[in-house]
């Protein structure tokens, strides 16, 4: 059977070749080489110059004597260099850690030993930290500072400058596609609600087609110019430094979510595109009038997870910014289901356009599955809006595993599909909504806080017996975490105390906000009720 | 070395699934089930009745006995049924073959005897020639017959209905996507001016990677609105089937290509896409000027190989037509490369805009290669616009390679490079420009004639319809060129009128040393037979 059409039709170097993101670069060098590749504050740089740069640090890093398989970490805010790791690092056939800069030192420590970084990139803003996290290294990572002019700090977390690197690599490094497809290209932690983080693992395959997926969900069109307020250590911008490569766009680097700085780039720079967590569009609406004036051309936001309210939408709406909402997480390479809209909906009142956009909706064309289904029989639910199940994914864009870590790997893939550990109803015209997560994470400025970790630090203060944390809706943020607390005997802390003494053993953005004293409720066998905590929290 | 990211992070049924432009149509008819699907005629379908016919289609194929690698041939214009056969067929694991319409019986007969077709949807209209191709069959293919009241013949070649066929099959049929994204899911015959016909194979791989380049080069956003003035039988419609579906937009079908009714329907269906060779352009710009008048809103159009000239251009544009321009083959699913356009060019007088716009341009984004070189060496022609050498091609959108023919596939991809067997330059800025056929190439005293240079300038005499340059051998230059030409109605012009013409516009040795008035010969697909020329002017 099919015999005739499996004979002599091998695969041969014509006729087959790995999909990777990074011919997307070579591409847009070659066909558009004068058109603006990079924007940051007063550095210009075309194509052509962002291809050299790139393949001088690849070539600088093979000089270093890293390559296949290697990890090149990045601790970097969305700056050129940010990019130019995107594709300089996979073009020395090594494996970027990109890692969020708002983390403390020992969880850095335990990323960079875990991934088994070479070399890192650091920018000044975080040389403390860094000297910090690798002082306890048995085999430190190469260190190449960053000297960002934006940012104009003399603080150098080494003496090796990035500039002096890269001029030690040749601009026409002849870098090879990976061997393999299915080769890495990217790793990224979660921050992992249990235990350490995990490292999620990419591979070229699924770069490029979620970059394209991106592209045809949103209809970017040629040039699209994106403004960067999503932070590219967050799965890797989402696919984005391929995307906007793939269409020949315009990246536009921001070192910091400022409302009053995105507007006026936008301006500026006739921004086309950005993506962001819904406090960044809440960020534009609390913007001066005056700034928000200044946008005079239609712009693109693509939105993750929990969509923003009527109001917000409304509002963002009304200043010229249509919204389009997607869903993943870092174990599918960012978005991977958008809420793909119908024309009719326009015709809907406000109230009820903002209730369709909260759905997470339908898969991307490259997510191969989506289905909501009971977290053990993997049986569909019905279609009904109402019956809560676990989102189930699989495909091409799901990631490669977890690294050194096959145990969790077969729990997340168990029964071939993906366990996104998010409950969700699916609505009778098929679009996904999420009502609550299996897990208790807390969702706060589009970073992910881990309740179990801030309760390991809750538990470490002497006068703490028991303590939960749980998400308290906040109108800035999102979520920030609320702790519930039962005091020691004869112990006292007030609430200050226990704040302070988080912000000390925790990144401060995941310090509870608020804590209250008093017994925790709990079912017969003892577990808290982090559900009853949630209302409370609610009422606050 | 690489270890660490190679273990423990395998293919599994959650992160791997073999690419396949089948899952397009799933999604289409999941998110979008009451947009418009196909129309033609007075026929109107959604995307999910469209979903429902093509796994009847499947489900009746398989009842019927036709699966895997089985070839299931289509004599169909284009018609709601044969964008059905594109899903449809490799949705029942078999591989579709469409027959170009104009073909005669001996030719149709050698296909469906080598491609060894199981089935064969056969179009009214062509009830005749299929008769006579299968009678002489051993083992003839199951023949249904597709009666489109646009046609309204009561002319069967088979008692099977297409309805009644699919009216046995499932409608909930749970289709496979291929087991390998390698398998073939089409079989195309070249017409091949010399020999017998090649069977190119396409894989859903490369079909899904064409269908989606297709839509990023073009910038199609959501919901085109697509008119099939290109045949699907041409490299399967360049791969627009699964692009439009892709792309979740309608399917405006098309049994013929005539100017009137083409302008009626992009006005009645506001269609916003169409393709086809520069005659179909030109068959615009003589209708009448009323139904020119009849288009309203921006149209795109996509043509391929050679460029219309200038006056065409500028005349298309004119009517609110805009043009890309692409090229490629039937050994690589269609178009593989383009003349992406700078904005800047638009502030060429138009002479220059459509020189520019003739060239063949850049590879498409999954095109993973594309060169000018040697033939024989595969060595690069340096970008001087001058150096002719061969166009070489590579990557995942070239065939699986020709059907039972090892050593045309061996020679076709020989030193891992596609051979076009196309002659070009590369200019300064990257761009191909084609200048002749390899085997049509005029060497005269050492010097390289391209017969397309030569055509281009006979193409501008005010008394040419139509002009074909070849080779004519001679004892002192060794060739020299010799026109055949066919003068429009009621105009004249002798030999020397045209020669001095071709010196006017030409270097000398450029110009015809013969010319020839008469009828051109073509094949079936309306291309001029040049090998018939070569052979009457040796004779001369």
């Amino acid at each position: 059977m099919g015999g005739i059409f499996d004979t002599g039709l091998d695969r041969t170097a014509a006729n087959h070749a790995p999909l990777t993101p990074l011919g997307f670069l070579e591409r847009a060098a070659f066909v558009y080489p004068e058109h603006p590749a990079v924007i940051h504050g007063r550095v210009r740089r075309n194509w052509r110059q962002t291809y050299d740069r790139c393949r001088q640090l690849a070539s600088a890093l093979n000089r270093s004597g890293i390559g296949k398989g290697d990890t090149v970490a990045a601790m970097l805010p969305n700056t050129p260099e940010m990019l130019e790791a995107h594709f300089g690092v996979p073009m020395a056939g090594a494996v970027l850690n990109a890692l969020n800069i708002r983390l403390d030192a020992d969880t850095i420590r335990f990323m960079l030993k875990h991934g088994e970084a070479r070399a890192l990139l650091v920018d000044r803003e975080f040389s403390g930290v860094i000297r910090e996290a690798v002082s306890g290294l048995e085999r430190p990572p190469l260190l190449i500072d960053v000297n960002d002019p934006e940012l104009g700090s003399d603080d150098a977390a080494s003496e090796l400058d990035y500039e002096a690197f890269i001029a030690g690599g040749d601009p026409d490094f002849h870098w090879q596609p990976p061997a393999d497809e299915w080769d890495a290209i990217a790793l990224n932690y979660t921050s992992g609600t249990t235990g350490d983080p995990k490292g999620v693992v990419y591979h070229h395959r699924g770069a490029y087609l979620n970059a394209v997926s991106n592209q045809m969900v949103w209809a970017m069109g040629h040039h699209p110019v994106y403004l960067w307020t999503l932070p590219m250590f967050h799965c890797n911008g989402w696919c984005f430094p391929w995307t906007i490569t793939a269409c020949v766009g315009t990246h536009v680097c921001l070192r910091k979510v400022e409302p009053v700085k995105i507007l006026e780039l936008i301006r500026e720079h006739q921004v086309t595109h950005f993506c962001g967590a819904p406090i960044v569009l809440n960020g534009l609406l609390n913007a001066p009038d005056e700034a928000k004036a200044w946008l005079d051309h239609p712009v693109q936001a693509m939105t993750a997870g929990a969509a923003p309210p009527a109001k917000v939408i409304g509002a963002v709406e009304d200043m010229g910014i249509a919204i389009t909402h997607v869903y993943g997480l870092t174990e599918v390479y960012g978005p991977v289901t958008v809420c793909a809209w119908h024309g009719e909906w326009d015709q809907l009142p406000l109230e009820q356009r903002a209730r369709v956009k909260a759905r997470q909706g339908v898969r991307y064309p490259m997510l191969e599955g989506l289905m909501v289904a009971d977290p053990e029989t993997l049986e569909p639910v019905p279609d009904d809006g109402e019956t809560m199940g676990e989102i189930f994914m699989r495909g091409n864009t799901v990631m490669k595993g977890y690294l050194k870590n096959p145990a969790a790997t077969d729990k997340a893939f168990k029964g071939g599909w993906f366990h996104t550990g998010d409950l969700a109803v699916r609505h009778p015209d098929g679009y996904v909504e999420i009502k609550d997560r299996l897990k208790d994470i807390i969702i706060s400025g589009g970073e992910n806080i881990s309740t179990i970790e801030v309760e390991d630090v809750l538990y470490r203060h002497p006068a703490v017996l028991e303590a939960a944390v749980v998400a308290k809706p906040d109108e800035k943020w999102g979520e920030t975490p609320c702790a519930f607390v039962t005091l020691r005997d004869g112990q006292e802390a007030t609430e200050q105390d226990i704040i302070t003494f988080c912000r000390e053993h925790l990144a401060h953005f995941k310090a509870p906000r608020k804590v209250v004293f008093g017994e925790l409720p709990k079912t017969s066998t003892g577990k808290i009720q982090k559900f009853n905590l949630r209302e409370q929290a609610k009422q606050l």
